[in-house]
């Protein structure tokens, strides 16, 4: 359970906001459980585990959460936003829901909501007909109040913070294994005020080409590229900074390979703006990128939203034809992989604000050498 | 990705006995993404992204992993043990699924799949009847052969020497919030050798009477008992113990229970043997604690599974009248939670063996006071 200063009244305005959306999608109840929907409109996170915890909220104005009995000492329970049930061990949960669901026709479930769960409901419930919540919640998560950019900022600077470290040398490279400077990275990321880790990708050398590299065994030799992508939440919203060092002087390509992703990653945030298409932020970074010959390296998307989730609504994508708004939060991170010889990648936390893009990361971004 | 030493052979022959299960249970095809079936299977975990990765297991032949591309190089790709179909960032990957799908008419999907990946592939393949995996998974991953209770046990060795750096001192507390001192052992863990770390409660005084507290703000305080349940996964198995301290000397009430408790959790590992009930262990550690008068205060059940997920089959809980079969993994941790004032847990993971239980897990059982 994360923190959140976030008020009774605010959960009240955001039921209320997500019950217009229902009634706007015609969906007579969502059904919510792990995720972030849930601490979004309550405050409370699900435990991902086997014992089921549901929230309810019917548009008719039920609004109940069904919680395992040793976990409901965690919930902090506004009663003016919520009722709550608990189960005990021996209990069966999915009764107290589907009496909670009780004549709805049209039920939306949590997008990351368990298939087994999901299937109960199903089975329980033959004449329901099932959706998925983000209908009716990615819309609102998408645009951040000025609190959860605030949250967005404090866990952006205290990843800024173990990211300079890295930069100024400060975290040991050369003999270690990407392993351990992922755990290094980790521990960190937690003494910044972080709650919990959520990645912490190490990739050197030729493992950099791999975007989601998993860190290992292969140890950090001189003449390497580093990348390191890492991030975790904090008082309930997420950070996410991706920067890249080299052990000893960079050769003539990769030296002018960041320089081409730096400029293709500034031409995305500058592009940022509230009012352009999400794609044309990707389509930004992609041109430079591909005017330089990278344009085949280049071989993900320029950017996810961000916020409780690491990766939500709005996605920086070709494709993605829906306009930015003030509020919308999302990473700005192209990145360039050689398969066999090196890759690297450049990302910031950028709002979209009626004054323009603002970057929740400052940590420098130059290709360092160490 | 965690390291899996698992050979080409096992996952074959694990897929083999996986078919013979589907073959008995009327499944078609089995439809995996998150969670640990896949990695069971193919040695592969799926990232909890919203890029889909899912497993197809056709019980006609078919075995075909779709993945993102930029996550195709994480994949050790056994090239006798499945097929590979990597999507790049416009496709849409569920077009391929549901093509390896064709013709199955019913299908169980994983447990934990997120549920907007498994209503749109109900909504594109409307005639086909849905079931949950775990009905063909669960009881073949709860048998552990001898390469993963050698796991189990390497990462409860792991977890044991965190708790022996507690029981002895070595990890301040005192004037420590709950929080700092759970990224303490969090960091521990992980450099222990952990690849992650699953959770690190730590619950002082008054809140280790909420079983599943998460750490916060609370200073640790001369006269707190302070439990620490923490786990993480090593080499793709978990690792799960709780110990508590007590800072000062404890009241004789706290004293006693600790006895009490420690001979509840005893009874129930003596009772962990090949063919009795689960509900047996649960009972065992139960009647010794209500008998002492506490049987309110231990509020779930006595134990879980546990391998390559931190909860899995079988579970030590009343009304499962299932068999323990040699190699069957589980906790077995007894609690004791009275509200306002104090609780505690000691849990050790147990293995059933032809020979009998087998613990996990050695650190001390005593309630150390510091």
């Amino acid at each position: 359970m994360t923190k959140h200063a976030t008020s009774a009244a605010t959960f009240r305005e955001r039921i209320g906001r997500a019950r217009a959306e229902m009634a706007s999608a015609g969906v007579d109840a969502l059904l919510l459980s792990v995720g972030r929907d849930m601490p979004y409109l309550i405050g409370y996170d699900a435990m991902p585990l086997e014992r089921l915890t549901a929230l309810v909220v019917r548009g008719d104005g039920t609004c109940v959460l069904v919680v395992p009995r040793l976990e409901a000492p965690r919930v902090a329970h506004h009663a003016d936003v919520f009722d709550l049930v608990a189960w005990g061990e021996t209990q069966d949960p999915m009764t107290i829901v589907v009496e909670a669901l009780a004549g709805a026709r049209t039920v939306a479930v949590g997008d990351q909501m368990w298939a087994r769960f999901v299937l109960d409901a199903q089975r329980r419930l033959p004449g329901v007909t099932w959706s998925a919540a983000s209908a009716v919640m990615a819309a609102l998560r998408a645009v951040k109040d000025a609190a959860e950019i605030a949250a967005l900022a404090r866990a952006g600077a205290a990843a800024d913070a173990v990211a300079a470290e890295l930069l100024a040398g400060e975290i040991p490279l050369l003999g270690r294994t990407e392993a351990q400077v992922s755990a290094d990275i980790s521990a960190r990321l937690l003494e910044r005020g972080h709650d919990v880790v959520n990645f912490a990708i190490v990739a050197a050398g030729e493992n950099a080409a791999s975007p989601h590299h998993h860190p290992g065994s292969r140890v950090i030799r001189r003449g390497d590229i580093v990348l390191c992508d890492f991030g975790g939440t904090m008082d309930g919203y997420c950070s996410d900074i991706t920067r890249c060092v080299h052990i000893g002087e960079p050769s003539a390509d990769v030296r002018d390979a960041w320089d081409v992703l730096r400029r293709a990653q500034q031409a995305a945030v500058d592009a940022a703006r509230v009012g352009a298409r999400c794609e044309d932020v990707d389509r930004a970074a992609r041109r430079i990128i591909a005017d330089a010959g990278y344009g085949d390296a280049f071989i993900h998307r320029t950017g996810h939203g961000i916020g409780m989730d690491a990766h939500e609504d709005p996605y920086m994508v070709e494709g993605n034809g829906a306009s930015l708004a003030a509020g919308h939060a999302f990473s700005v991170e192209p990145g360039i992989y050689i398969a066999g010889k090196w890759g690297m990648r450049l990302e910031d936390i950028v709002v979209a604000t009626e004054t323009g893009p603002r970057r929740m990361n400052d940590a420098p971004r130059e290709l360092v050498v160490l």
